[in-house]
């Protein structure tokens, strides 16, 4: 018997429909783009259209299931994608009932981080692992958490939301981990410096429009060695450590992947994040042989963590399911 | 047959053993004091003799195990008390090798927040829950996590440290948790304030000598509606509120369940907590059904969590096998 998984990756831009074998392998893989504003139905369609394509024609061979991932919030247990700010027009899509019904698989839906989680200890860096935290640091800060095995998903699947750990307290003003370190939080804090008149080769990066100054921007001149930027990266990197510090008394996990675009200014904002981890932890064992490695599975993470939410039935079942996979190489 | 479970609490002033039955009810139970000072060999053979003492006589009679509830830092996996600040001398106590070589019981060992998640799981405030976030705070913070009807401990059972979530106030200052809301923190800026000359009731209740103004005399000066003491109370409150705010994106629990001292200052305390907890929230679905209710255990909280710990072998297994013996009651 010929057994495979169809992937799917819902992401606001483009959606991908991909066949995945046992060992996680992608097979076939297609991509549309998503066109959200034309609202679900139509999306919907296009999507049953891709899995129809995707499935098997050998004799002898099945599909074990289909997985789904999606941007939060989406609720795991009932199936539905409740409201992604970036797929306008989803509200409430019992996506998992509408393909059950269609083809008649397994089906299961998980959130992007959630499923990268997964994706990471099954082809990648977290191989083998058992308490994983999965942090990625974009626009925004989202996460993914494997304890002892098992995806944590909490009551309605809405937990391991690393990105809004409550940081700062000011007086009145209180603040997030996102919005103290993600990319937005980057160019809000140059803008400002701009605007109070300091120096900084980001100024002409952008021809004086500040509204073109993003994330990336501030990275870019931070690696150039931008006195501004460069102080603003290690702000950052010092407050992803305290979040980091907070994430390892709650997980104590074996090891923390970092993922998404913020991480690829490495060490000028992992320096911060390293001695901030050291300094404020309650006791060494909390890091000694703690990993931290990035994220190595590129766009196709969302498609393997899909799959992999199908061996692992959603994440309700012990990673080594996919872990298995690799053994078998 | 009839089955019983030795718990036992080895706490820093106290030391108590008890022989419990499959529901979970104490049938007897011995207290001595802990004498900490004189070094673990000395606490451990009494506690043999105790243990010997409280085995069951009756013919047909078995004991199912031993449950040793000790503070942290203790490791549930090696079986080994680290370090714990209230047990002088204990360094690397192999206390579940001692006690299993001694009487050949199945031993677990579990710090004392994570023990007391499982028997307000049991016996308590969190009945029937499979999600439940255990918050104490005291002299400090501690925590008990059961995410999915297990007791998250992470790699080494270091996990579920929630007094330890890292946040930044006034500017740069890294505190936690802990050091915002714990007892010691109500009184730091307490004594701050009598000290830059505030008028306040609690100068007369501690007849001028601030070195005895602690937490309790603070609450105690709130519920007398002492401006200041109440100023101090509600900021710790929105503080907690803030920290149940990470747990809740976290975790996404069902109920928290609070615990310790400083929780019975009451709605003085609670009141900004739930307003935070409402305000923060990326969504109200992470708090819309959540309940929040006090400890229902007393004294016998670590005895009855020592037996659970027995029954979920070391909180390893679903609760549901401790939740199952109330079916029976």
């Amino acid at each position: 018997m010929n057994e495979s998984i169809i992937g799917i990756d819902l992401g606001g831009t483009r959606l991908r429909v991909a066949r995945v074998d046992r060992d996680m392998n992608i097979i076939n893989r297609k991509e549309i783009l998503t066109r959200a504003e034309q609202g679900p139905d139509s999306t919907i369609e296009r999507m049953i259209e891709l899995i129809r394509e995707m499935l098997p024609t050998e004799p002898n061979s099945i599909v074990s299931g289909i997985g789904i991932s999606a941007p939060g919030p989406s609720n795991p247990n009932t199936g539905v994608v409740v409201a992604p700010p970036n797929l306008p027009g989803w509200h409430n899509v019992p996506i998992v009932q509408i393909l059950q019904k269609e083809f008649g698989f397994s089906t299961f839906l998980g959130n992007d981080a959630n499923v990268a989680v997964l994706a990471e200890i099954a082809r990648g860096a977290a191989r083998g692992y058992r308490h994983v935290v999965f942090i990625t640091i974009s626009t925004g800060i989202g996460g993914g958490v494997v304890s002892d095995g098992r995806l944590l998903l909490g009551k309605d699947g809405l937990g391991a939301e690393v990105g809004h750990i409550q940081m700062l307290v000011e007086g009145d003003h209180v603040s997030s981990l996102e919005r103290e370190a993600a990319g937005p939080a980057l160019a809000r804090r140059a803008v400002a410096a701009l605007e109070a008149g300091q120096t900084s080769l980001m100024r002409e990066m952008v021809n004086g429009d500040l509204e073109r100054l993003s994330g990336s921007v501030v990275g870019q001149a931070a690696v150039q060695g931008d006195p501004l930027a460069v102080a603003i990266v290690e702000r950052a990197g010092r407050i992803l450590g305290l979040g980091i510090v907070s994430l390892l008394h709650l997980f104590n996990p074996e090891i923390i992947v970092l993922g998404g675009g913020v991480s690829n200014v490495g060490d000028l904002m992992f320096n911060p994040m390293r001695e901030a981890i050291h300094k404020y932890s309650l006791d060494s064992s909390y890091w000694e042989n703690l990993q931290i490695r990035p994220a190595e599975l590129g766009e196709n993470v969302s498609l393997v963590g899909a799959a992999a939410l199908v061996v692992t039935k959603g994440g309700m079942e012990d990673v080594a399911a996919v872990a298995h996979k690799l053994g078998r190489e």
